[in-house]
């Protein structure tokens, strides 16, 4: 398990996206922490990625500028809180580079990997400050737009 | 310097507490980390503290309770981001335990501490997520009640 120590699901805050998958912990951890593959699957088409920056420490920046259909620009900025390489990545909007609060906070994500088989035990999880903002990232469509993506993921780092 | 990497003040936002204080960064960090240490000096008297719990790691909680003169209990719950031993420590109440999104986010601070001469130069930081929330805890008293606490963290931590 590579969840964080003392970390304990609550599922009126927290959505939860667990699979088993065909790539590696190492695919899975490239494909989170580098730029050039994050652009290639993050958004589920046909919203794409315009810009990802990720300075890969605790503290850095975690950036993805998602494109909609329409061209318009969604910048999503947040920072790094844990990083131990092919296991745990933790990232949140709560906090801004530099650790400063952000004006406005949706979530705090933990994704992590643990070897299973020839691949890998995926587990994706939102965290919300409240009820109210966990319904509504299900409204928006948490479960297939993460299960897409990873899908998009899955394919991209395949052909890698 | 002892300040996050990539780190700027940002004096809209920012609360800042800086002196020359005579204890060693070694006195300073142990005031800072050590529970009974810092329900000796934490609150400006007649407040003081109730209760303390400091999980000291990147995601450890950092806690205390504060009683009021009147004998109210005001918990302030946290996380730590950051821990370098005897140099910085960053913590915030904009995440709770575990990283899951505070519902009520106040500020991030930031104490630093380096060599200089026989003491330290003391840094404390408070940032904000907007300039209404800087002006609140600046009008709350942020410089002398800081100020009051490391007169009397200074007191408490000559007698050790």
């Amino acid at each position: 398990m590579s969840l964080p120590a003392g970390w304990t699901p609550n599922p009126a805050l927290d959505l939860v996206l667990e699979r088993l998958i065909d790539l590696t912990p190492a695919q899975v951890w490239a494909a989170w922490t580098t730029p050039e593959h994050v652009m290639k699957w993050f958004t589920p088409a046909p919203w794409t990625v315009a810009a990802c920056e990720i300075d890969l420490r605790a503290g850095g920046i975690f950036s993805t500028d998602m494109r909609a259909p329409d061209g318009q620009i969604f910048p999503n900025i947040g920072v790094i809180l844990e990083v131990v390489p092919n296991e745990r990545l933790i990232f949140t909007d709560t906090l801004q580079p530099g650790y400063r609060p952000s004006d406005n906070p949706f979530m705090t994500a933990i994704i992590s990997v643990i070897p299973a088989g020839s691949g890998s035990k995926y587990t994706a999880i939102a965290m919300h400050r409240d009820e109210a903002t966990r319904i509504k990232h299900e409204e928006m469509g948490f479960h297939s737009g993460w299960g897409l993506a990873l899908d998009q993921m899955i394919t991209h780092m395949q052909k890698q």
